[in-house]
């Protein structure tokens, strides 16, 4: 693939500590309420007449996906927390230095978040980027609440983009990485694990038609909880969700469910 | 231990299926509804002012135990089912020959539950036999109903009797088969596991001050389930009523949990 | 289907308590051990030149399976314990007045089993009888010789015949109780599980030509360690064996792996 | 409490990855050989007549544990591994400026460890610091050698020290974060845990008469793993090895078991 190399700003990157939460434009709130709330279990933190904010069960942060109604569906920023109010000043400098499209606001984009920058990235993702957000309880000692699948934490992003050694080469000037990668015979990389926080990956880079969101992940704490949800889609005839798995993926070791 | 040995009747014992069902009298119904229902998450199949009928999550009789209203909180009935409606005609016969104090009411003594044989044993026991029971929804499909603790059977029941030995000779010319035993020193059997169905045990003798019931135990699925529920009365301050466990049996290679 | 129903016998079948063996004839000797010992982790309690004998981690008879060498594969036998010696002569004269072909040998026709009938049954399956057994080291307290995915008891056979409800009528003149059937539109039943110990089944038929083994199953204690052996294949690259699964069956309930 | 505090140095702190390792001074080696070994299943990567280097399954760096013989019980090393060379000379100059010994070896302390740093710190306790280390195979991939308690990877240290205040003030100093505490009913902290990578504590520091090592801690996959420990302790006759466990602890929601 013969695309022009991102070049590397001179600006420093912003400080990410983690994928942090997903904003999903979704027709039919209702339905996907449903979905997140109902039947994955999802903790609500707030709610309005276009948007639900919705947290995994040990989360201590306002939000990890917000769905919000509109008309068409799509993944509207893939949100990552940085360690420092600073960094959000870096993120604009590392942005505008690549002439990307940057939009700051000090009272934040959505609700339980405070001063944050949104740009289109030179993949064309959308990624926000914020340090201020409202605490919420942890309910990871709420043992009564839990649930046999409840999804603990968000774990990971998964993106799809033409050029996977362009957009790791971009992600690595980010700050990002390479935990582990798969390249074709011909030794050209066409897929990408890459973290800021200590677990295998925070986003992901697959090759293919984009930019596209390929999944958000979250995790459970044992492989049980994971069939236990496939038993549970199984029981409310909902199994047609379940896209592939279970299984183990040979490359991050993952038990793994795609729904 | 000198007591008189129990004669063996002439009349065959009852065929006897399984452990089915315990009646408790309770002196605070709404606290033991809350306990068995709202902590350790039995299914209710039917109540009144006086009286709660719990069943396991996968049972498809009515229930698997009763709580009454009373003024002294006692074991009413242990209660098994039989192989056929003959099989209560042969309890009559058996216990009759024994001296024993017989009642069968056509009506049945509980809720959910047709002709019955209720005797006080030999050990000063309340069995109950039945074979006519209503048919409920067995909910082992509804996996979107189970709970990281749910109890799936009732498994057995405990009983503490002062002549252990004398006791097991009875319970053989009831029927049961002696799985385990321990024996002390001088090879008396202080405790022995006994059962109809083909699990360890239906019920136990335990030596000790007698007849009293030391308890009635319900399975889980896998030992997750049962650590689920230590988390569950610590998450709910109620830890103090574990009395024992989790830990394993030697005898029957269980995973237990005393409450 | 309009094959004649096989005729009710007017002896008394052989009290049946349980599946307990099967007796395979392998084409390659070493490398059927080696799948079945080495990475499926049975117990080898006795082998010779031509024959291996397996049991279960907490098996307590001599052998769930042996492995003979032979010049085609083939079930030679699918054994099952009987309650007393004389349900061997039970079974004799059962199958006799069905007309069958009726061996009988004192002195066993396998290592560790004693006094056994062998017949092929008018479906055109071997079955065996026996009640007589060498008792073997009980392996269930031995936790430190468990791994991820040991196989802890004999579970079940499965049988494929073209005609079910004809094997069905059978299956029940010989003492089996039907668990669960399915039906096709027509009411046909092309599939049935049958028990005679309190399992799902002991044995299954199911629609399809015949007479043939369909799989022989092997249980473990929980959902995890069906995965660990999920996992062991890919490890050794033998993933290609895993037929279906895993998953859970919509009839019996069970968590499944086919290899 | 009225010891004096320890100062802050001006020189910058070593930049800390991860609690690595644990050096023990053992008086058997052939027995502690046997205990985390043949009994607690960590791998040989090395081993001499003196010493064992011990790694856990899923580590690729030379070894978490190492077992050294000598003629007192003694916890010789507490090893961090730090993410640069030039954090070496940084570990130096912060412990000289403390006024500590400091002993720096280009050819490393122990086998399989590069240039190292080794100090004790104003508490008393032996610290190393290594960047340069050997890789050896990480075993993740291998699920044909798991067993049912395999320990994963290295999860912290506990030191035990009379003035829990003063060792947390000199342990962020040294760049640790405080992630949870204990006090009493004075606010006096009696215990607390620290981290450097993103799991709830690389060490912990609880009060009481020292400087002594509390405990070095192992992580297993799921909750039943640490349940097969104990089995396996059980049947090896050694369950008098345990010495506090299986529960979960309050303060980091971790399920444990203390040997």
């Amino acid at each position: 693939m013969s695309a022009t190399p991102i070049p590397t700003p001179s600006s420093p990157p912003p400080d990410i500590l983690r994928a942090a939460s997903m904003e999903l434009v979704v027709t039919d709130l209702a339905a996907s309420r449903h979905f997140y709330v109902d039947v994955l279990g999802l903790v609500v933190t707030e709610e309005d007449e276009g948007a639900v904010y919705l947290r995994t069960h040990e989360e201590f942060i306002h939000h990890n996906l917000v769905l919000r109604q509109g008309p068409v569906a799509a993944a509207a920023a893939l949100s990552y927390r940085v360690r420092a109010p600073e960094d959000l000043d870096k993120a604009v400098a590392f942005y505008r230095e690549l002439g990307c499209r940057v939009e700051r606001r000090v009272e934040g984009f959505v609700a339980g978040v405070g001063d944050s920058v949104r740009i289109e990235d030179p993949l064309g993702f959308p990624y926000e980027f914020f340090h201020d957000v409202e605490h919420v309880e942890r309910l990871a000692w709420r043992y009564d609440l839990y649930t046999p699948g409840t999804l603990v934490r968000l774990d990971h992003f998964n993106q799809v983009t033409p050029d996977v050694p362009r957009a790791v080469r971009y992600m690595e000037d980010l700050g990002f990485r390479v935990t582990e990668d798969i390249q074709d015979e011909a030794g050209t990389t066409y897929a990408a694990w890459m973290r800021r926080k200590p677990t295998v990956h925070d986003t992901a880079m697959t090759g293919g038609d984009g930019p596209r969101m390929h999944h958000v992940a979250f995790a459970t704490h044992e492989k049980h909880n994971v069939l236990a949800i496939c038993d549970k889609l199984g029981a409310l005839r909902m199994s047609d969700r379940i896209e592939r798995g279970p299984g183990r993926h040979g490359v991050s070791n993952a038990f793994y469910l795609y729904l």
